[in-house]
């Protein structure tokens, strides 16, 4: 089952929720003309979907494989990454001084939906890549940034985020992981590091010469807690000052998670300093590592919602395809008996629309954010702080999203959905963890409540909800409602509730939140293409829009209920009554 | 991960929402007195749980194989099996004439529900044996039922239904299997098989002593479509005048299907009649096989239901086993910085919360509907049409329970959740073929606005919402307001809309009603709880009641805009279009 890149669709997003020609009007992102992103959302789609695609499948049944402590990836993904590389893709939104284009982040995420889309587990390698990218431009020392950087921004080398340890997951105050400085001989300066991370996403593989890890650890004395947290990075193969590849390090993979899906990103075991010989440096200042991960938490979760949308897109066309094509009963109530294709039978239809609508809805949300952050590096400030309260609600109902639309996928299959070889079910087991990972959806709703609506008293969110109520007021009063609703609750939750009460109605809050976003910048591409943008896209647009105004915005109101009841009635019980 | 039987809740659904002792009062039933029942909840929750459960993870690890023909369980499932036959489960609402105990259908429930808990896939089996009894109950001659039914009640031998066809899955007129009349020679009078069937679930094994096969298939000559369908029953092995196993029928497993889940249910393709020799009986008159179908229908759909609350039960324990274990985080806002159980934490309670009160929702609409049914069987005509407008509502939202509480199991769980050895990953896979078989939940809601919404020219389902909103009005307006909705929108697809609107609308309508009925009856178990019923429930049962009637009710409100959405929005698009 292979796909087509939803070029079209993204092109519209990227005009009309990231505001590309704005950007473009900046002297900093003024490569970002019409023909320069026509170009790259084209390429971009066309080799993820000619070259990355047909890998899905083979990575999901084969898996990375852990031999004598190399990490194997299935056939054809070592060509897959050198063409990716080879092509320049990794580079898009990297530093112009370091080998990057310097592009908007909304390009970026184009590049990784595309990637995505094509085959998700294989995109956290470039995913993971700009993590570090990020943390060493923002936080890394200049000798740093000319070590590592240029390889890293090609793609030639790739980096990794080590934060978990078992006892330490949302909670990365508990880590203890050890840096203790060298103070003398060939690595004075640098520090020894040791302990052992999970959940370490592509910690080994043989893909890229390098593998650059970015370690959370403890100097020894540091304070308790989050507070104590330093930042390191540890080379897989030490650099000479040349830039030639040194001896390895003394870091290694000790095992692979055996997972529900996203069999062909290897989730690694990493234990670092077995022999006492895990050397690493220090980025950014003593005790300031957590700070510096919040830097590219933004980015980093706005990546985990895109992936929503990616699988949304894969999965709504697979499901086509199948509803297309396959023929069972004639329609109800029609006096011929001719058996149709089941994407003429009025269920399969709405779940379909359903599929587009959601999709869409959580595509166009993905590049307003992304815009809103391409407008804060530019130095506006409003929006990056709506930016801010955006992250949130792409990740956690981006996500939700995903994994509602894999299910519908699976649906409309039938018995076909249950069986392994259609490809609906790896869809299905492959987002579910995107819920989950870079923070879970309950925390994210919980930074909503508890850090995003209080930005500016409160008038951050106030007034995003203000503009869609006023946008939508005359045409589209359900959703005006909703956004109203919105602005209530969230009046209700920084005014009069308890913070428990702001966290217990923290997810339906969060969603209704994004929903009303998402229809508003649906509402605002349907306006576009009414008004000539992108004709090609009029009459579907038009069906999806109507679908995800007239039904789900209506949904989302009633969730209402919900986000206001309050924390009271989760602690009638105890834990042990709770536990029966 | 083990689990402990429901045993208390389902004491009270049984009492409050089945009314057992209404049942017990007639002189069919009344062996079912509140100590037999007892013994029966008890007696097959230990059972379920001590024997059946510990299998559920090596079932899915290695799951069932074909080899050389045969297919093979792991090991434990045969003696496993040999234990619940020899403990008579297998026979506790068979008919009485035939060696079953001929208790009443809720208890048959009850027994489904806690093997299924303890083991979703082994649990098909009896399921399964269960559609073949009653086949032949209903509508077998004498001479088959002195063959075949005593075995078959008992569990010595299992039974299978043979619908699908790659052509003929939701429309099962489209099937081609053939059945031709033997003139002469020793199988004068009974019929030649030929064919092909899928998705077969235990059609081959080796737990049982013989597997007698219904397969619906046409006669020579036999009218197109779903009236020239008959039923024959196809033994694995020929059985003799008295009663011993003669030489094996020419039927064959081909292949095994490669799942999303329930690994250790063989889903065979069968072949019948390779080499010309398939001999099977007819059952019930000619051409009557779908009308035979449709008598075991109800209970199978109910039966597939109840698997969402088998695996809602499930993956709640596990999620709260887990929440009190792990330990991350203080408490937001909390003065005191000690780690506690993520239990403690409001969104974690929230999800458990939920998880819970839709499980025992689920739970509740379950016994009713099997209670309505028992009280059909007795005679009770209201009843009887009650339970066929309850059978769609338990089928479709049942199973979308299960999918959404393994889910949040999942989520509960975190990281965790996404590795398979912690097991919720195993029932995120495992239910999600729940909506899909035995009629898709879309078919259920077609079949809910365009049969059971009609019975008695509306008067069936508008009775059942009057008792809703007349029971709810005075301390519960928001579940009687919801009860009305389900009133007006069923008014409305009958008055008004045309076909296809009332499908359009099917599914959202479906799932009102069901939590319109679920959150009433679990309304009478509070006010049975309040009254001194199952005191020992109280308390919790008083937290997840109201946790539904407070938000998933309110949820359920919002989606009277889908259901009266209508067709148009969903054909404003041709197929081309849609697929884009």
């Amino acid at each position: 089952m292979t796909y087509s890149p939803a070029t079209q669709d993204q092109l519209l997003a990227i005009r009309v929720n990231a505001g590309i020609a704005d950007l473009a009007a900046s002297e900093r992102f003024s490569a970002a003309e019409p023909d320069m992103v026509e170009a790259i959302v084209e390429g971009i789609g066309a080799f993820a979907a000619g070259e990355w695609a047909p890998l899905n499948r083979v990575g999901d049944l084969e898996g990375a494989k852990l031999e004598n402590g190399v990490v194997r990836l299935p056939g054809g993904f070592a060509e897959a990454y050198a063409d990716y590389v080879a092509q320049g893709w990794n580079a898009i939104a990297g530093p112009a001084e370091f080998g990057g284009q310097g592009l908007p982040f909304t390009l970026a995420c184009n590049v990784l939906e595309n990637l995505g889309t094509a085959n998700m587990a294989f995109s956290l390698l470039p995913m993971l890549s700009v993590g570090a990218i990020e943390a060493l431009e923002h936080h890394g020392s200049e000798a740093q940034k000319a070590a590592y950087l240029p390889k890293l921004v090609s793609g030639e080398w790739s980096g990794t985020m080590n934060l978990t340890e078992p006892q330490a997951g949302s909670d990365l105050g508990a880590l203890r992981t050890a840096a203790t400085p060298i103070e003398s001989g060939e690595h004075a300066g640098k520090y020894r590091i040791a302990g052992q991370k999970i959940f370490i996403t592509f910690g080994e593989h043989d893909l890229a010469e390098n593998i650059i890890h970015l370690v959370l650890a403890r100097l020894p004395d540091a304070p308790e807690g989050s507070r104590g947290i330093s930042l390191f990075l540890v080379p897989k193969y030490h650099v000479n000052d040349d830039g030639s590849l040194g001896p390895k390090n003394d870091v290694r993979c000790v095992s692979l998670e055996h997972k529900l899906g996203i069999n062909a990103s290897p989730t690694c075991v990493m234990s670092y300093g077995d022999n006492g010989e895990c050397i690493g440096e220090l980025v950014g200042a003593e005790n300031r590592g957590l700070m510096a991960m919040f830097t590219m938490m933004n980015n980093a979760r706005i990546n985990v919602g895109n992936q929503g949308v990616q699988i949304g897109e894969r999965a709504t066309q697979a499901a086509l395809a199948y509803a297309r094509e396959r023929v069972q009963s004639a329609r109800a109530g029609s006096p011929d008996k001719t058996p149709v294709a089941i994407i003429e039978h009025p269920d399969v239809r709405r779940m379909l629309l359903r599929m587009k609508a959601l999709t869409e809805g959580a595509r166009a949300l993905l590049y307003y954010t992304a815009g809103q952050v391409d407008r804060g590096t530019l130095g506006d400030e409003a929006a990056d702080r709506r930016g801010d309260v955006l992250v949130p609600l792409i990740k956690a109902w981006g996500t939700d999203v995903g994994v509602e639309v894999a299910s519908l996928g699976v649906q409309v299959h039938g018995g076909m959905g249950f069986i392994e070889e259609t490809g609906a079910a790896q869809h299905y087991r492959d987002v579910r963890i995107a819920p989950i990972y870079e923070g879970t959806n309950g925390i994210q709703a919980a930074d909503l409540v508890m850090r995003k609506l209080g930005l500016e008293n409160g008038a951050v969110f106030a007034a995003l909800m203000a503009d869609i109520a006023r946008d939508a007021t005359s045409d589209e009063p359900t959703l005006a409602a909703l956004a109203n609703d919105c602005a209530a609750v969230g009046e209700w939750m920084r005014d009069t509730a308890s913070l428990d009460d702001r966290l217990a109605g923290s997810v339906p809050f969060c969603t209704m939140s994004a929903v009303a976003v998402a229809g508003w910048q649906l509402l605002r591409q349907l306006r576009a293409v009414e008004s000539g943008e992108a004709p090609g896209l009029a009459a579907a647009k038009r069906a999806s829009v109507r679908f995800f105004l007239d039904r789900l915005v209506a949904e989302a109101a009633g969730l209402k209920a919900s986000a206001m009841a309050g924390a009271e009635p989760l602690y009638a019980l105890t834990s042990e009554q709770l536990a029966g």
